[in-house]
């Protein structure tokens, strides 16, 4: 694009919509995310959507310019979904966070895109429900961001991921179209589900700029209990258990020692004096004091260490410490989260596997699970080096990173469970889905955006 | 089509599946479904798959002779998507009917689709899991059928629809691709969730061939509670006090005078007696016997009437009266069950219109509702006579069916929950969803079918 013509798009965006920025900071912002991926240079511009109306005549203006757009909410997304580089214009919809609506008779809200994940689960909370997904970023990471990735979380073992929470959506197309998807009634089958075919889809087949949420009841009780093993394998033995036994956990996660020591090092504990792995698990409901009880009965048997946390205080600390870890991997160096998902039934194996693939590369992998769900967060860390080039791992961190992505498929898995695609890992597709399926990616995506202006480069 | 091409097509299939019929009684099977739906004519044959490379020759062959395709399992559908008429093909699962796999550790199992409901549900039952989707009509319905439409049923309320059972799909499209979507994860985003996007496609999309499907632990303890009222009204005023109490039934039915009256001809009980409607509750799990109690104290408050399950066998027995309402229904003349869905808070509303309707046009409508999800049956009756267009309802039976489908979109709902669009409620699906979305479906049709032959007229 000349700079004539980027004057053009820019002189046309501000004639449109109520914000746009074009100076170095907000164009740099936009540039990066949360994955520490970065783009081959700067955005065009970036326009800061104040309603929907916004969204729709950037979008109008994009395709007359034939501008590709990345659509953005809070850049914590961990593939790089949201990078947006030279030549690209960003939507980015942060301003865009109201609540409109949230009817606890129906147990339903309606949310701008924009609205902190937290936030929203915070106002569900005072009439006693709940927004059930739970990224561990919720505190950070928008509605927006959730659905784009389909996101998951800690809950997911008993509530689903995002998809499962999201009924309806308001979509602007590449061409400016607006369109409504799903109801706001429990059930319904009018039409293909092209809800769920928008949540996870990443910002490349349209932008969301509305979403009707299903709400749930949040438990009066949720009650814990945390055991160490003396290594992973036998952690990852007892959460097989938890399943054998036919419990249903609202949180089961698998902590292994080099994230313990990262958190003690940074809030000061000694989980890591307990063993080489921690496991803790959550049960919510009217059933949570017995199901806990059975839980820590299957969690006991070969835990070197355990605790129940008697009250909603030692609880929360519990479950504080999983989300911890992630700021105190961020404060040892650089690193990359991986984000693989295998059948249940070789966590243990893919958690050995992937031991033995940071011991031969001579890498610092730091690994966490979703134990439950089978979902793996291998984080392969790093001390950052003047010859790194940005957004690349080093090459033997990479080695590493290609053997898990293999290791996943191997175990019948795929290579990201909750975070997405992105630009991350859009190599490792086409293995994991197959050429007719990528295929049929491509048509979708060539009939909702024939100029394949949404988010070029990432996912498909 | 004329008679040569006609005997050509056959020659082809014959040539390259395992079996196909064009015997007029096979061909006027397929011309009609449980719906009552009667095709304009008989198709030209009836392809009996035994395997996928079946499936992919109909298709090879069925786009080389541009042929329109009609996909058939057990024909219970209820809104005419398995209707096959003149100048068609149809392509019938039903002798796929094996359970390839079941995991007990990864609790999923894969099928074909001819698999019965029912058969799948008592398969996992050996190995402590189940099949939670629980259409009324699993004892007749296949898992192919169940994905079409992307069934609903009983235990919706607590354990979500036939898409939330699904993880991995196979499908042949038009072509004869065969496509493999999903996984055997719990979660996975690699890529757009084209699964999603073929459940509840109605067979227009792609022909589903093999299902992997999430199994849960079957509850160990299921108890149940069952209510008369003096009023519809009340009976909905129960159930939305026990979603305001953030109660989780696993089950919450609703049945008005006229249902109670001909399961009490039909089975020779006397539910009538104790009022206009009777309330079903059940709950199960580890807190089912204190959840129950909650739910009863709740139900008692208006009831003229109440029974709690206490064992297994009288659960059964009220859970099986409701299962007899469509049964009895049948055997008092010609029928069509609407299926439209109100958020929650209009169940009542709903109801007492639905009731207005039937006298305002003086026909007989018996109302059965899933109220926890606000998914209303009104089953419209008539006593058949020889004016009857086959496959069309009298004259006041419609004005009445058209009516309950205006109501449904005015109080924010849908007019299908469960059942699908199938033929015969295409022309409410534009009025519902509007026409951006109608040309979002379009071009996706387009995208996978370009030579439109895969079940024309059935949905959008």
């Amino acid at each position: 694009m000349t700079t004539e013509s980027q004057l053009s798009l820019v002189d046309d965006l501000a004639a449109a919509v109520s914000e746009v920025a074009t100076d170095e900071l907000s164009r740099l912002a936009a540039s990066t995310d949360r994955s520490g991926s970065v783009a081959d240079g700067l955005p065009l511009a970036v326009v800061r959507a104040h309603g929907v109306a916004d969204v729709q005549a950037a979008m109008r203006i994009a395709s007359a310019h034939r501008v590709p757009v990345v659509p953005r909410g809070a850049g914590t997304g961990l593939a790089g979904g949201a990078v947006a580089g030279t030549g690209h214009l960003v939507v980015d919809l942060s301003a865009m966070d109201r609540i409109l609506e949230l009817d606890p008779v129906d147990e339903i809200a309606v949310v701008e895109p924009g609205v902190l994940t937290a936030r929203l689960d915070a106002a569900a909370a005072e009439v006693g429900l709940r927004f059930a997904p739970d990224p561990a970023s919720a505190a950070i990471s928008t509605i927006g961001g959730n659905v784009a990735t389909n996101a998951g979380g800690l809950r997911c073992v008993k509530y689903g991921v995002t998809r499962e929470a999201v009924i309806g959506l308001d979509v602007v197309l590449a061409d400016g179209t607006l369109v409504h998807t799903g109801r706001r009634t429990m059930k319904g089958v009018a039409g293909l589900d092209l809800t769920a075919l928008f949540v996870g889809s990443e910002g490349t087949l349209g932008i969301v700029v509305g979403a009707t949420v299903r709400l749930k009841p949040r438990p009066l009780v949720t009650t814990t209990a945390s055991a160490a093993y003396a290594s992973v394998a036998a952690a990852a033995r007892a959460c097989a258990e938890i399943a054998a036994a036919r419990r249903l956990p609202s949180m089961l996660e698998l902590i292994d020692r080099r994230c313990l020591e990262a958190i003690d090092r940074f809030a000061g504990t000694a989980y890591a004096s307990h063993g080489d792995a921690l496991v803790i698990a959550q049960a919510d409901g009217p059933a949570a004091a017995s199901e806990i009880e059975a839980i820590a009965a299957v969690l006991g048997k070969e835990a070197t260490w355990i605790e129940q946390g008697v009250d909603e205080e030692s609880s929360d600390r519990l479950v504080a410490t999983r989300r911890q870890i992630l700021p105190a991997i961020e404060t040892e160096g650089a690193f990359f989260i991986e984000d693989i998902c295998v059948p249940r039934s070789r966590l243990a194996e893919a958690v050995e596997r992937i031991s033995e693939i940071a011991d031969r590369h001579l890498v610092r992998i730091y690994t966490i699970a979703h134990a439950g769900d089978g979902n793996l967060h291998p984080v392969i860390g790093w001390d950052p080096s003047p010859d790194d080039v940005p957004g690349v791992m080093p090459p033997a961190e990479t080695a590493a990173g290609d053997e898990i992505f293999g290791l996943a498929l191997e175990l019948g898995g795929t290579t990201t469970g909750e975070h997405g695609v992105g630009r991350l890992k859009r190599g490792w597709l086409e293995p994991e889905v197959g050429a007719a399926s990528i295929d049929v990616h491509q048509r979708i995506k060539a009939a909702l955006d024939p100029l394949g202006i949404l988010n070029p480069g990432v996912g498909f």
